[in-house]
């Protein structure tokens, strides 16, 4: 009798045999080139050939070869082949025009990089590209040139150098995650499945696996913003869930419950790459590293320690926006701008070879550029894609619409005139990143503009470090605020009041003076950071206000205090202390990064084209809950041509979403 | 900060100190029967003693103790206080009634048992228990005195006699699966999931995993009808399935859908507990031998061979109706009545020492009794249960209702009329288990109440095997089939027409001989067996008939022709025939061993207490749909007092029992 065939096909199914045909067609192709090697690092293939002079002339070769072969293909000097960094710099210093400007030349010994830092890129701009091909030509060097940064981050620095220092562990590190990705498959795609691990009927500790049969992709490693222990990591205990058999990490982007427990799948034995936009990374490395900083303050032994932050950056694999890259082998990977804070991005997972699409729109904002006439940082999220079957959507204001933009700012302008007058202080709790650079720029826009006084601005906790990161991408800022940093040479995040809280002095003088002032700090969610200490101190006044402008998770001292709580037990000199709350405090929700009810749903109308199953995470059970409703019954009106099949699994609960019977589903959903 | 106690406390935690006191309490107690050693044996206490005549003066103590500990407590006199085996067979022969008829005396090692197998052993019920003990006292060894029984089953024999000569392996496997039961646990119950492997949105490969953090439990380990290729195997593959992680694997019952893949798992390593009623062992023996010969025949090499039947069998913990065993240091298990074959049981799992209960209804038969006038061969399911908080419920025929089981036995026997009034032959396809015996039992009933002519019924495929199994548990059968072989000594499935096919002789008579007969055989979806030799002769003469007593799945030969297929390309005489259909084809549903949908309905309005959580699984997807369908709508119908949450996954995906947002699920639901 013969076994019917079911729905276990391998179409994803490949082999050595087609790594041995890529192989040959790249020596093919690139023959004249002299080809030292062919090797898998990472997602990429390098090229290493021992004549530069054949890149600088066929550039175009290189790229048709790329397309034809839909891999991403590096060529690169073979190390042999590249002069001495003395006679590289050298030669770059006699070229350059004097008014560049160079700060600093760094070499990349894996990428075979020279880089170069100044004050004033774009006037190398204009003749960049026959420069570089200069450099290249004649020190085998590839060129890359950077914007001497407007703010400057030590621990930053301090961490980019260190994995300079590791460059040959890098090397290896990537071979070895290429030799995976292009490994011959064993199985073929035999599914799709996605299962919770955290911030599903939640907010907080992302963490979603994608199982192919073939291979395993976490998305996100976040920790949840309910405190520091086990509980608040997500389900790693899980059995389907081991970091030997994981293919890949992708970090949406650098917000603690998304990234928080990244160093804990390294500290267990996690060897694989982790992929996340340059910005992502930059910014990961400063709250990581503030993270170990908070526990050990918290509760004494953190659960990972600081070389547990440097594995993972060593395996980190930088990976742009709009750039499609293997991850495994049957799984092609792309962010795409989410509009959240920088770096962040929308994961889209090409499955299969054409089996399957998947949309992790992770943290999202989505606007209508048209009708905005507020002080934006970052473009809205992408909504048009050539495939996506499944759309996994955060619903963190699914169930309430949130007030405009505009009108928030407005309201946060009223309040620090209103604290002014009385005399008073206004603290802001605000995430390092995201928020914390948002509002700097709408209050310094107000300074500017004379909607308030020249008030002091005091900015406390990792904020500063980030905005630093943010200074570093203006190609990734609105335009207004690009322009402002690249033609201007202004710091957007900067006014003539700000003082970034960088000792004890400046902190006593914030909590202390009594004059009148506003505080940035963090947390966000009043969890730990200085946040707490200027509360403590500023609580019991009635002059002052508390300005909440984000999301509070339960469990939180923001959300406490957001909920009515007006007596707080708090440590205080030694002892616990019963704090009562005479301060202002005020809850203005248009700031948020999320897209509130409305752009939700506004996303889901454009979104283009539809996904035929939609799964909910990354809100409160009422959330996804009246999110879902309303897509239930309105599908229609958002534009879909058929119900599509919406799914709110908890943690611990897997969806299967390829092969489906989608008939069953939708006749499970309409019963 | 403090971090916020989640859902993850361990109340099901329990450890070595547990141990260490259960063993004082039984030394303090059991003090006077000179204990040689307590051993954990499988999910046994085994307490091996040096004065057997303790156990006979104090057998409450005992059963008092295991009360009291809620444990499984069995005292055996240890191996050095027996008697030679000579010497105790010795004793019994002259201590026992000549009239008994001692047929065979045999000695179970490990269970220190001596078994003896009479012709009238209730000529010893009587003074059974005197003369136990006696022999108990004498010889130290346990008697236990079965029936010879009614039918011999060679193939069953000789596993057994296999068995016996395994009784060490088996005794070190008991103690390793007690050690591993009883151990110290290393997480507590966590949670409570159960992720669909194979039977969801689909009937066949049943395999459920439930998992709670702490220990995992594999319920069935089918294969599907449709084939004997991987295919048909449940997702093994699926990352959270691990054999060398698996606690236990419990089977419900012995049909090929629920036990099929058994010995895979042993075969790739698996070495921990099968639990399984007794008769649900036996069958398991018989159909899995069986269904090695089938493989080999249909395609060559079978995926395991008879030594992993063995292993598996080596490993088998049989367990009667109703008595509590604890299966992982967090699960305890009970089997219930099922009503659907001959030892099919539910499943009962009681979960974190209090925490959960799952009932797992497998394949079930439920039906009033009162309103019952029909030949039916065992009781039905149980339906009042302690606690339930989730049911995992099959729903075979969820969507129609078939026809009373009354009607269907008279539609037969109209059937077998009118095809001996032509001079035909009636072809009945039967699982070798279950249907095969209750279509005997109907047409020897008609027979000897003259409904039909005296036609010869022609029986091949194991059936008869299996019938000898069901003749040596009358016990389990209803009154008045358990009457009729207790105390008439008949065997209610052998008629004076009845001709057992062992050989080619008998099969050529019952095929090619010009008189009318009925010829029941094996496999009962047509996909093997002697059925299709039956059929391929048969199918041209319209004279013939062929009737379908039972569910055909999807792909089988039995479902193409019941869904109208009348030209049939099938492999005869070495090449491949083109089979014309001429014969009458009849589906005669009301037969089912499965509840029909009123009966499910009826279960679920009769079963006590309520669950807040319903699985459908084991239908296809359009019965599944129709069943949650109705249960979502008529809830309060069916005497639930508040709304349950209706489920059911695909193969691969997860639900997760408890801790549970119930709110959330049940807005999504009604959403």
């Amino acid at each position: 009798m013969a076994s019917q065939s079911k729905a276990q096909e391998t179409p994803g199914r490949r082999g050595l045999e087609e790594r041995k045909q890529l192989i040959m067609e790249i020596y093919n192709s690139l023959r004249s080139a002299d080809i030292a090697s062919i090797e898998f690092e990472g997602p990429e293939i390098a090229v290493y050939i021992r004549n530069p002079k054949f890149i600088v002339e066929n550039e175009n070769v290189v790229k048709d070869l790329a397309r034809k072969l839909r891999k991403r293909i590096v060529v690169r000097t073979h190390p042999k082949s590249r002069k001495s960094m003395e006679y590289t710099i050298k030669f770059i210093r006699e070229n350059v025009p004097p008014d560049v400007g160079i700060v600093d030349i760094q070499f990349d010994d894996v990428l075979g990089e020279v880089r170069v830092i100044a004050e004033k890129p774009g006037k190398l701009m204009g003749r960049g590209k026959v420069f570089r091909n200069l450099v290249l030509a004649e020190t085998g060097w590839r060129l890359e040139v950077y914007r001497k940064p407007l703010l400057q981050s030590g621990l930053l620095d301090s961490v980019l150098r260190h994995l300079q220092r590791h460059a040959e562990e890098r090397r290896r590190a990537l071979r070895d995650i290429g030799e995976r990705i292009f490994r011959d498959t064993l199985i073929g795609t035999r599914h799709v499945r996605v299962v919770g691990l955290g911030s599903f009927g939640e907010v907080g500790r992302s963490a979603i696996l994608v199982d192919t049969g073939e291979s395993k992709v976490l998305l996100d490693a976040g920790l949840s913003p309910s405190g520091y222990g086990p509980d608040s990591y997500p389900y790693y205990w899980s059995p389907e869930f081991r970091v030997d058999e994981l293919d890949a990490v992708v970090i949406s982007h650098a917000h603690l419950d998304h990234v928080g427990t990244l160093p804990l799948l390294f500290k267990y034995g996690f060897r694989g790459p982790v992929y996340a936009t340059p910005p992502t990374r930059d910014i990961m490395i400063i709250v990581l590293r503030d993270l170990i900083n908070l526990m050990r303050k918290a509760q004494g032994e953190p659960p990972f320690e600081p070389r547990d932050v440097e594995k993972a950056l060593t395996r980190l694999i930088p990976v742009n926006y709009n750039t499609v890259t293997d991850v495994a082998p049957d799984i092609k990977m792309t962010f795409i701008n989410a509009g959240h804070i920088l770096g962040s991005s929308m994961v889209h997972l090409h499955i299969g070879q054409g089996l399957y699409n998947i949309l992790y729109t992770a943290d999202f904002k989505f606007y209508r550029i048209k009708n905005d006439r507020s002080t934006r940082l970052l473009p809205p999220a992408e909504y048009s894609f050539q495939r996506v079957e499944a759309l996994i959507m955060e619903a963190t204001y699914g169930s309430k619409e949130t007030q405009p933009r505009a009108e928030a700012e407005e309201e946060l302008i009223n309040l620090v005139n209103k604290v002014y007058k009385r005399g008073g202080k206004l603290l802001i709790p605000v995430m390092a990143v995201g928020r914390g650079q948002e509002i700097l720029v709408v209050l310094n826009e107000a300074l500017r503009s004379g909607k308030i006084p020249e008030i002091p601005i005091y900015v406390d906790g990792m904020v500063y470090e980030v905005t630093a990161v943010y200074t570093n991408y203006p190609e990734l800022l609105v335009k207004p605020i690009r322009d402002r940093i690249l033609k201007q040479g202004e710091n957007p995040f900067e006014g003539p009041t700000t003082v970034y809280v960088t000792d004890h002095y400046k902190r006593d003088e914030a909590m202390y003076s009594d004059k009148p002032a506003i505080i940035l700090s963090t947390s966000g969610m009043m969890n730990g950071g200085p946040i707490v200490e200027y509360f403590k101190y500023l609580a019991d006044d009635p002059r002052n206000a508390l300005a909440f402008v984000s999301y509070q998770a339960p469990g939180t001292l923001g959300r406490r205090l957001q909920s009515g709580e007006r007596e707080i037990e708090l440590e205080m000199d030694g002892g616990i202390r019963r704090i009562k709350v005479n301060m202002e405090i005020v809850s203005i929700e248009g700031f948020t990064g999320h897209s509130t009810r409305g752009e939700l749903l506004s996303f889901l109308r454009r979104l283009n084209p539809k996904p035929r199953n939609i799964v909910l995470n990354h809100g409160e059970p009422s959330a996804i809950a009246a999110l879902a409703h309303t897509v239930k019954t309105g599908w229609s009106k958002l534009g879909f041509e058929s119900p599509p099949i919406i799914e709110a699994p908890e943690n611990l609960e897997g969806v299967r979403l390829y092969p489906r019977n989608l008939k069953m589903k939708l006749a499970l959903q309409h019963s």
